[in-house]
């Protein structure tokens, strides 16, 4: 297989499996002269880490990020910037005892009909500990991004059946989402979601949701019809990462009811400039940036962990069985998609400003 | 803007506008010695054709494929194939009225802040029309998989609010989703989606809806991690399509809301081959397919055109104001979004089956 | 296979064979509001064309170009660029006698071995007509290139043996090269080579020779190491022209012989521009451009068809024979190799000056 | 810049400056189960290390290699395999001194055009160093191609002017090759070259040469026309070495002079299979490989660092003036460019050996 490199002038290439010695990427197309530190990376790295909350698996990733290319003097040079994560607190034995047992819902099964020698110790490739190297490289988009006054936000609004329901302000979003272990914005309904959610996990089991991403400040004209829209590329970069199941853009599935009247926004001027009075389209019209909000969102499905007796088969005997996970499992993994959902989109982003000529290479000179 | 290559062995690029000279499509990585004839494409071609029905735009393309290169003596050359398909009917008098009028929901705006110079003459490349490409290289990738036992279903699965409830068979789909003017597989469902879509018609308004794709036959093992998963790449493919808002896979959306005892598909030996006892996954586990078949639904929104008064801009004078399109649409544009889907599929598991080094180059020797 | 799409943002995609319906070519990523016509590209296909002179084949190519999408109102609409040249003045009788025995030095026993079934007619996709698709792509990539005062020559500098052995300027390549049948900037060598080539043709025999290719006022900074550097971008490009054979860039082999203190060109500030002296790294220092004139040769082999008898075997029969070639061809193709040469240079600089963010996409709004 | 992944299905990316932290690269797409340990690795890049002799320069580079990831039980797991190498023995400071000066002939001063910003220390990312990445990688490619029976062979043929006269046998080269510190297979040459070049060295000067690759045992049929053609992709591969000013297929620059009748490889059955007679095309055809011995030469330009004063600029204060370089310099780098050019080959090899479908990724399962 070939498909760990994502994007065509911001190239991110990602390696590493769960309980290997490391995982890593590779960021190539990132401009000279851009400030970068480790800091930055790190600051991003601690939101994905696991074994931060009751809400959490315990694994204590320490992740301390290194920078092995790229940066002189605190400065990008234009260069592929290494970034490295060593795996430490790594204990394989529990995977010992299954690992001829693919579990119901994780990759082991179609890893394994495709490349018959696997990594069975912590999911391998398969596993959460992939995002580390999306993560790292969306630290940097978000960097390049918000020199040229875009940013983006993430937070979770379903899960375990509790949803927002109304709309939140990017205000509410950046105070509150990251003030709660489910990364809602609504403070109130963030503490239904957790009873919700723990009410499962102490029933063996483990739930969904959904999560919402958002580009604010991104210009029109971003997206490349016919094949690589704006919509798709983001639609790709969702759906690549781990458990998500579907991908929303703008009123999302509410289109499949509306009439067009409703559907289509109205199109305004406001101070001189062309825009939309409304945002259903989520900011994306016929593939391209209208230059209101990028607004997506994913629909996770349940952590395939759960405590509960599953039917599988033993790869080894090729003979039916029941399997129990034992250990404790991220309950959820909506608040935990956030960071990962905010660096997919910073990196599509980062891209096509790039493509679109929209980012000076010799900005940062 | 360089977006109009799909595919990374199987390479598909499609160029045209709508009522410029011609439409066409050239496609590369098809193996040599495949019996293809213009039949072959036509006959896809024939499907997405508009005029057909009193639910479709009455433009009467006539669309005589012609092939250029890439086939000789009835079988593929293993060079590429160019496709031609010449703009006829075509009457771009009613575009000359309103070009300078942004039609709200339609690409207008975005192209015009992107490139500034527009071909206003029915939507130009931002046009249905473009699908013509797609179709005709979709044609190609089916009958590359069905050499490989791999059949592309799709259906109307719910339209102006109509829906069907039950799990349809393939054999109904085949039988059923050509009969109507729908392409839903329910006839009696497809009556009450046709009744709907026209009284929304009859108030100068139009609707949505949502259309599912299969992929039968697949086998077990396409897709590659970590950015190229094959939920990835459809959800890529699909949402290229003009008017696709959302993609699911498999459950979708229902994923937000099961435990994971109930979203885990489990593990079982059926005539000792792997495989899966249900098909919430979608056949796709981890981004690779499980071998059970694939399944990924779109959210079609409302035809943007609409005979109801809507604001807008003159892009000219920059000054608000009100436009009303006069003639007939799409009501509905789900049932001829059909085949364009089913294409998109083939052209991502024609590509993935030669990544995957499935196909045999020399097969056809 | 599907390697007819050549480059990252500037894509020209080809396609044809010889004696099919039409060659052609898609170009994507034009810029938006360009002005161009059919006669831009029409009078660079004219000079590739065959039978102009004694020195080339009879075949009388009309090639008529048609644009067939891209360009509305005489200018580029961003949208890819779709040109199409009918086949005309096509005899296939000459083949049909052959259609089994391999041409020596032809690229027939090559396609026999990798597709099986090939269009034996003319040469197919292999044939000197695959270059129709070039040429008109490099047409347009000298308009936009010329936008920002590049400029492209080309020009034989040996052929059958006679060389010219003193530097031109770029004057004289601009007022001689085009009036000679050997497209030599040296009259009094022109005329030589010509006498040598025709020598050998009346032997029943052909030639080979050198072509030079200079890229004036190219910006410093193109060129993106460490594998897409600007040399290994060129190299690859001209290369991939049939009957190719080596690719030297600046003083190229004499390289080998140089001393470092010879090889190295002095830095220098001119009109307090950083430059280089003397000019021996040919405009690419560590693959990036110095600013200086790109400067590349070409090593052409003797066109493969001579009418003198050679082995072959025959592939219907398995079993070894001579072939005896009829007919006129091309006793040196150095002169038509050269607007392809150009061709192919423009195109990598039109694309790397996109990559470089050096051509403004709202340039021509 | 984002230039620096290779390859379509064998993919490598590289990254690392001359003293930064580390150097490394990242191998995607080699099939899972296939054998590997470090010491694979290793083996080649003790070949690529500075320091082994009075011929090349005296860093001592310890090169200790590090699988990161993609490996399992000393399998591969078909995900990307990630090498990590440490700079160690790093001294900056003789670069301290002249950090401002342009070195004539490295890539200093492009490098500072196109970024500004760069790593002066040691030549940064532009550095011989650059070439570990390529190397490990390349280890990997042989290894992969060393299971389908093909073998890359690498050796000097020039170097100061002394030059090879006769044909060598891949035995000869096997034998030879890796016995004297020129890496040339003719011993009595061998001690000439070395003369020749020790004696410019002591008059403060470097010394050229010309490299030959070889693959045997390719199959026939690799290559994609028109762009991807194999004598494309290896012109641009072993191009994108530094130092690389040419590269020759087969008869290469002879091919200049010969005639048609010279130049064509008569067509001939040999053990009932096709092949020719001769091999001036250096197995490729067309763009294709004839299944003869793949051929290519490159030629090197002598070492640009020399002692003897040099003419350049300081950047700092925009002032010409002379620089003069101390230390100790790699007096030809045509041995230690022999291995790099044979992991470019090596991957140019596997590449197109997957993509052929030639390599069964199910092979080592």
């Amino acid at each position: 297989m070939s498909g760990n490199t994502f994007g065509r002038i911001f190239r991110v290439t990602t390696w590493g499996e769960s309980h290997g010695p490391a995982v890593g990427v590779v960021i190539d197309g990132v401009p000279a002269g851009m400030p970068l530190s480790e800091a930055d990376i790190q600051r991003e790295l601690d939101r994905r880490r696991p074994g931060q909350s009751i809400l959490a698996s315990p694994r204590r990733e320490k992740d301390r990020v290194e920078i092995l290319s790229g940066v002189f003097q605190s400065k990008t040079l234009g260069t592929p910037i290494s970034i490295l994560v060593r795996n430490v607190d790594v204990d394989s034995t529990p995977y010992e005892a299954i690992k001829t047992k693919s579990r119901p819902g994780h990759a082991d099964l179609t890893y394994w009909l495709k490349f018959g020698h696997i990594d069975y110790r912590g999911g391998g490739r398969a596993a959460a500990r992939e995002t580390v190297g999306r993560v790292a490289a969306g630290a940097i988009a978000k960097k390049l991004l918000a020199a040229y006054g875009i940013e983006i936000l993430g937070h979770t609004v379903e899960a375990a059946g509790i949803a927002v329901e109304r709309e939140l302000s990017p205000a509410e979003i950046r105070k509150n989402a990251e003030r709660n272990p489910m990364r809602c914005a609504d403070m109130r309904i963030a503490e239904r979601m957790k009873k919700a959610v723990l009410k499962a996990t102490s029933e063996g089991d483990s739930t969904g949701g959904i999560v919402e991403v958002i580009g604010l400040g991104t210009p029109a004209g971003l997206g490349e019809p016919v094949f690589e829209k704006m919509d798709a590329e983001i639609a790709r970069a969702l759906m690549s990462i781990g458990s998500v199941k579907a991908v929303l853009v703008g009123a999302g599935c509410e289109f499949a009811r509306m009439r067009g009247s409703e559907a289509n926004d109205p199109i305004v001027l406001r101070g001189g400039k062309l825009t939309t009075e409304t945002n259903k389209a989520g900011g994306i019209l016929g593939g391209i940036t209208t230059g209101m909000p990028i607004v997506a969102r994913i629909v996770v499905k349940p952590t395939p962990s759960v405590t509960k007796p599953q039917r599988t088969v033993d790869l080894a005997k090729m003979k039916g069985g029941k399997i129990e996970l034992k250990g404790r499992f991220d309950p959820n993994i909506c608040p935990r998609i956030v960071p990962v959902a905010e660096a997919m989109l910073a990196m599509v982003l980062a891209d096509h400003m790039l493509r679109a000529g929209k980012i000076n290479p010799a900005k940062f000179k």
